[in-house]
């Protein structure tokens, strides 16, 4: 059993190849074989959010604080809230973040395969990030 | 993509077979195959922890609030706190919960292999429960 203290680890900052705007990491796991999941809190400041990507094995986020926004590629624009779960099946390319006004914190959880649990793809364009919610 | 909203689903109370005291457990997520990760939020009050038990591919603990109390077997008991990130390996015989003055809530997340993610085990009695923790 390994116990790590929070502020053990240093918070980390999303790499700008990956994310627009400004996004924290703290790791809360990386799982060792045969165990393949993998665990972490991001922190969305305000216009934050991931680029266009896709997971091989899909990816639970867990709403902490804030209000952010998910889309699937094809679907609206979606609000979520703390307590939603988002569900992202294998493949489905979508993004993440927080609002343009409101920061926004989840937990994400997804398992690697392969060594590697996403693929990054293009930046999402103010103009698809900005569209109002359907909900 | 799926969202579940906050409240959405209901809280459900932890098996007494499983559990000593009140807990409660809010779905975040069982995934679909090929993915086999679950997670839950599982709310202890104080007094509360979960039998001795095992799981196959590990489990990790992520603190949200309270203060509370995990032990490996054959080791000193340890406190955990908001923020703290407990990993317990494959087949380790293990409990946590609530303090026994104070609550505690964690997001659990685990892998399932053969539809299973836990072996439960016999009750933490009280004279384990009550030790001093080591830190």
């Amino acid at each position: 059993m390994d116990i790590y203290r929070a502020g053990q680890r240093a918070t980390l900052k999303g790499n700008p190849d990956w994310f627009t705007g400004t996004v924290w990491q703290d790791a809360i796991i990386d799982t060792p074989e045969p165990a393949r999941g993998r665990a972490v809190v991001v922190s969305f400041e305000p216009g934050a959010r991931t680029n266009w990507h896709t997971h091989p094995l899909g990816q639970t986020l867990f709403v902490l604080s804030g209000v952010g926004r998910v889309q699937k590629h094809g679907e609206p624009v979606r609000a979520i809230r703390p307590g939603d779960t988002v569900w992202i099946a294998p493949g489905e390319k979508h993004w993440h973040g927080a609002g343009p006004e409101t920061r926004m914190v989840h937990v994400a959880f997804h398992e690697a395969i392969d060594g590697s649990h996403v693929e990054w793809l293009e930046p999402v364009d103010d103009s698809d990030y900005r569209a109002e919610p359907a909900d």
